[in-house]
């Protein structure tokens, strides 16, 4: 857990919360927009689900510990709003336009604190059915409703989303289970045992790039390449750092193979931080598409800022 | 563990083992050929190099629950022969004439009886390193040495293998990690709570099919494909077992486009036996490929019985 030490002598407007499947993040926000305070935690809708006092308690743990008075309301997003968090914030139907999501927030019934929780988007679509949970607050925060935002829009994760928008509308999106399987794959395959000593690496790392690169040109080879890593570690003597690379090359390098496929990309808006951010982008640059970055950290917190400012005509 | 009663009136001519990484199975094998007893156990080579007595005492064990006599030879393939198995047993290197291998198999030292262990096939290609253990056996009693045998191979499991024969040769082959991913993504991702409680389908099963088209036809969004899964439980109510269908689907269904994009197939030879033989016969149908089933057990029994007949002169 990080926070920030409150600033007794401002008084926030409102908290701000990303509240995830496994990551807990809140802000509080003084009366001219800038934070406060911050509380960063892996209280994420799984663990909290399960501990005493549940959603409720958690929450009044973290905005005590940042300082918030007993009034300051809370806008909140992500899988905290699921059918199993704490109160069901349903979904948008795309095409949906940004500008309405703020409309759909949810009250948390039963409490003191004004706490609303915003709604996910859904693509009911018979073939490619989809959901997304707290990207639709970072597209808000990373178009600022911006009435022409168009184009297409990467937001990299555990379920990364590929979001067409046009006119501040999402169109529909895809979402690939890159980080996920990602996840699962050095945990629990024959490749686990290897991964497990990697090191870090970069998005200038060759084994990532030939990976991207492969992956993009033989996507149909996916499951192909990703054991061609354990017997480039038996006949090639490939180290568990270079293992590494490639897999998450592989991953990456599959979807945006997948988002090729609905046609030719010659931009994208990247929402991300960090090393995740950097992959991307390099990936990006092996695919030909030219990215412009969005932290992700301030895109959902300037989505959070609009719907508050909506919801309580701050 | 299922075992069948030694027959003590026939002395066996060898005992062949399929030993795998999580899996053993025994046959011992009397002078016409004819199998005298069977014994089919979980102690593959993972559990077993841990155990105490490690591979010699599990070999013995099950030697002597089948009857077989103190001199009677083993003949053995598998992971057994791998690097963390019990004697290393190497690799031929491809391309690899089936005709080699028994020539190559590797005598256990140090112990009173004759056990021999069949390599395994590398192909040490730089952009697309890849092994085998086990499969080249049932390659050489699918094939029974015939000197024309040419044609596509497909062994479906954790590790499919598609192999590429020309004229008793192997040329080259791809593995497939389909059967670890569909494990892996059933237990440890955002599908398993739900595909826990799935029932048994078949390759009749309409998302079964679906899922195989969908992948067939667009195997870049693969990894958006099985995210699509959970969305169609929230949004389409698709149950358990419909889901787990959609699973299967997806990675068969993408295994078959990684073989096709090496151009076109028209017939395969199918290495395989029960359920998972009957959904790759069905994901065949959808990919318009024709196949002939070989019964997986009696290929690797017939590979393990030509390698003792030309090891021993029997």
């Amino acid at each position: 857990m990080t926070q920030s030490s409150p600033m007794s002598s401002t008084t926030a407007s409102y908290a701000a919360v990303d509240w995830g499947t496994s990551s807990f993040r809140l802000w509080l926000i003084g009366p001219d927009g800038t934070v406060i305070a911050e509380r960063r935690s892996s209280d994420g809708m799984t663990s909290t689900s399960a501990a005493p006092g549940g959603f409720e308690a958690a929450l009044e743990r973290h905005l005590e510990a940042a300082g918030a008075a007993a009034n300051t309301p809370v806008i909140a997003c992500g899988m905290v709003g699921a059918r199993q968090g704490w109160v069901e914030a349903g979904y948008i139907d795309t095409p949906a336009a940004l500008a309405e999501i703020a409309g759909q927030a949810v009250r948390v019934p039963g409490i003191a604190r004004d706490v609303r929780i915003l709604p996910g988007l859904a693509q009911r679509d018979a073939a490619h059915p989809d959901v997304m949970r707290g990207e639709e607050t970072q597209l808000l925060g990373a178009t600022r409703l911006d009435p022409d935002a168009s184009g297409l829009v990467c937001m990299p994760g555990t379920h990364s989303k590929w979001v067409r928008l046009s006119g501040g509308r999402v169109d529909g999106f895809s979402t690939f289970m890159t980080g996920e399987l990602f996840d699962v794959l050095s945990r629990h395959s024959v490749l686990s045992h290897t991964l497990a000593e990697a090191g870090r690496f970069d998005g200038d790392h060759a084994d990532f790039r030939a990976a991207v690169s492969m992956a993009l040109e033989r996507p149909a080879l996916a499951t192909n390449i990703v054991f061609s890593i354990r017997a480039g570690q038996l006949l090639q003597g490939k180290d568990a750092t270079a293992s590494r690379a490639r897999l998450s090359g592989a991953l990456i390098g599959l979807e945006c193979a997948g988002a090729l496929s609905f046609g030719t990309v010659e931009h994208a808006i990247l929402v991300g931080s960090g090393a995740l951010a950097d992959l991307y982008r390099a990936a990006f640059d092996v695919a030909g598409i030219t990215a412009e970055t969005v932290d992700a950290d301030v895109a959902v917190r300037e989505g959070l800022a609009h719907a508050a400012r909506q919801i309580w005509a701050l």
